[in-house]
């Protein structure tokens, strides 16, 4: 071999385990991940890796699984300052008489900021690279999240009332379309259209929502089924279930996230399947409000894709999204009545690429493939109480927790380094949230 | 006040919340708690402490909840070696294709020994203090939790079959006897017998349990309606559920532990009440095997004493009793259809007073009460990424991780300080580790 066949780059990883996503179910050994710029320009195995490139960085990791980043599919960041401010309570309850007049007393721009500043860190922590967000003054959120160099699906919301953030829908619709306007064409911020529930927003907006959608390309993404109640509720006013009216006004396709979906019937099944909508499964807040179960086994056996979220650290009460796969992972098989439903590598997948096919961007985020974006996390198996390790893939869904997370990098850029966040000032945020906190708990106390 | 009014004592340890179990659902601010030898003398306000007591020894924890140590009642130590080594599994599967032959293999004394360390280190980093074991060589692992200074239920097993410990009942039960005569008055080492469910011990066995039971004090541990089929094999062969056939043979009192129960008819909760037995329960191996879900809920709601347990490491994939009571307080929730269920407060008292009336050692364990034995244990929450702490209570329950555990104490002992183990040489155990899962992954590719 000659000098002229190696080839320069940015970066290496060295792995001692790697997870690629795609292929599926695999677990790799000694691998190597050579990055230029923001892409992967290969992943091989670390002997080829030494012949065929020179890097003028090299990353060893030698007891650490890399796979790609996770991607955390629905939340509220800001709502990280309300985080176990009110628990144990049943969903209509925690909303009314709790989180809304919260919300109505301390949301504002800084809240907005200092708040998914927050979020923003514990998910960079705990290895999740992309989120969506669905919150008031989502400008906000797209350029902090740009400016930490985030990846972030933005939801502008969309409610028949007034908040915050604008006056009602026509509002909120030409707020939104500026949004999308701004951010179209940017590789990290996602704009999308967050009409927040069917029970929230009429059909006249939610119509203009898929009109909206069809028109610029942004995804849709609407809380639904939730709650048995909801459906109910939802019968005996309109004659039929949420996702039927969704379908009749042109709000159910591909482009769009369904978020909870606890109630579904076969004939929802066929709707989701047929129009190609996506599942967003948050499984601990549909445990802790006992809102009900994702039948997850059933959605992905029926060709519908799974990707899954945290919800908001308000009713979580955190953003670990291994801890939130892990739930996930378990919870699915007493469900199905199966202990092979949601294998770990499925759990793995439903985090990344799943999570990517719902933004529509599976083509360079979700997996560790040449081409991709270098969207890349590690997590260090040394930790002597996890001992020992036979399938990494086991270890981190069943024996891990975010926090056992090293490294992260966005797009190649390095977010994380040996558990440290290099693009967020931690002790000054600390200062921020601590002054939150005690306003907010005087309030609490009156 | 003068010099005389001041009591001498070892140690203090103050603390910024205090979390004592009893009084219930109580978070004090600004504690002590006073220790002399292996007991609690007082836990009072801190400017009340620097008045009455002067101590050799103060630890002071500025960011950190103080609570009773946590009762893991349920769980096979040694399989630790086992962890994450078959998953995705239903339970008879797992049993007869990997854990039994498994087994069969490589359960020896040496093995009982490592495994066994391996589970205690995992359990001590994460806040357990006392645990049940139900393994072979009952009598080895005595001596080390002994040893490393952890109280633990150690149940012999019973069985119709025999395996590397024993012959078969006889043998079973002639051992067992001698474990409990050995140990029977020692504050460490709670002996009892471990029949191991009612599909693999017969009538006579089981008889024979109860009248040990009797004659001795020794607690009875058994697995008991873990699954559906149990139930529906026990009526076509016995005519009856296996907790009925339990109290015909007088195996069911309040000396009797329950572990699963995920197959509860209204005629179960009844007997349980009505013989004041206890139930463990084990969500996150329920879960993970399929296996079903245990009425929280219910069972508490009719006066049942429920604990909590992680299973072996094998199942589960871990031993952090953290993890187990957040999975506990959300699933309870979605079980119960009530998001009132299992509130945090409850969660912590399934985990630290519910085990020690299982063990019926309420009098000493389970709560920071004056008199009471001093285990005890620190949470960390400095933790930047689960800020701000409203109610610290919530954090343990639903944004912690066994992991934040700082400090540990049992019997006025240190066992971890600074997130560091004091009584097992964790460097040498990891050698050892590292052998038998070089031999176990050998014998798997085979």
């Amino acid at each position: 071999m000659t000098a002229d066949t190696i080839t320069a780059a940015d970066m290496r990883i060295n792995a001692r385990w790697l997870i690629p996503i795609e292929p599926s179910g695999v677990v790799l050994e000694h691998q190597a991940v050579i990055i230029q710029g923001s892409r992967i320009v290969a992943v091989l195995p670390v002997a080829q890796a030494d012949r065929e490139f020179r890097t003028r960085e090299t990353i060893n990791l030698p007891h650490h699984v890399v796979m790609p980043g996770l991607i955390n599919m629905h939340g509220h960041a800001a709502m990280s300052l309300f985080r176990g401010m009110a628990d144990d309570l049943p969903l209509m309850t925690w909303l009314n008489d709790h989180i809304w007049p919260a919300e109505g007393r301390f949301v504002s721009e800084q809240f907005i900021i200092d708040g998914t500043q927050l979020a923003m860190a514990e998910m960079l922590r705990t290895g999740t690279t992309t989120f969506s967000d669905m919150y008031f003054f989502p400008e906000i959120v797209a350029q902090l999240a740009h400016d930490t160099g985030m990846r972030a699906q933005i939801c502008f919301p969309l409610l028949d009332f007034p908040t915050a953030w604008g006056s009602g829908p026509d509002d909120y619709l030409n707020k939104g379309e500026a949004l999308i306007n701004e951010w179209k064409d940017n590789t990290y911020i996602m704009p999308a259209i967050g009409p927040h529930a069917p029970y929230t927003v009429s059909d006249e907006p939610l119509s203009r929502a898929a009109a909206l959608s069809k028109k610029t390309g942004a995804r849709i993404q609407i809380h639904l089924h939730e709650t048995e109640f909801e459906v109910t509720e939802a019968k005996e006013k309109h004659g039929e279930r949420p996702i039927e009216r969704l379908a009749k006004l042109g709000v159910l396709g591909a482009k769009t996230q369904c978020v909870h979906m606890t109630q579904v019937s076969d004939s929802d099944i066929t709707l989701l399947a047929d129009s190609g909508a996506h599942v967003i499964h948050c499984p601990e807040s549909n445990l802790k409000l006992a809102s009900g179960l994702c039948p997850v086994h059933k959605l992905l056996e029926n060709g519908v894709n799974l990707a899954i979220g945290t919800d908001g650290a308000a009713s979580n009460n955190d953003l670990d999204l291994f801890g939130e796969i892990q739930t996930a992972a378990m919870v699915a098989k007493v469900v199905a009545n199966e202990a092979t439903a949601l294998s770990a590598h499925q759990a793995l997948q439903v985090a990344t690429i799943n999570g990517a096919k719902a933004l529509g961007r599976e083509h360079e985020l979700g997996s560790l493939v040449a081409g991709k974006l270098a969207d890349i996390i590690a997590i260090d198996l040394s930790d002597p109480f996890i001992q020992p390790v036979y399938d990494p893939a086991s270890h981190l869904v069943y024996s891990n927790h975010g926090r056992a997370v090293s490294h992260s990098w966005i797009g190649g850029v390095p977010q994380v380094q040996d558990g440290k966040l290099t693009r967020i000032d931690v002790p000054d945020l600390m200062l921020r949230v601590k002054d939150w906190a005690e306003k907010i708990r005087e309030q609490q106390a009156v």
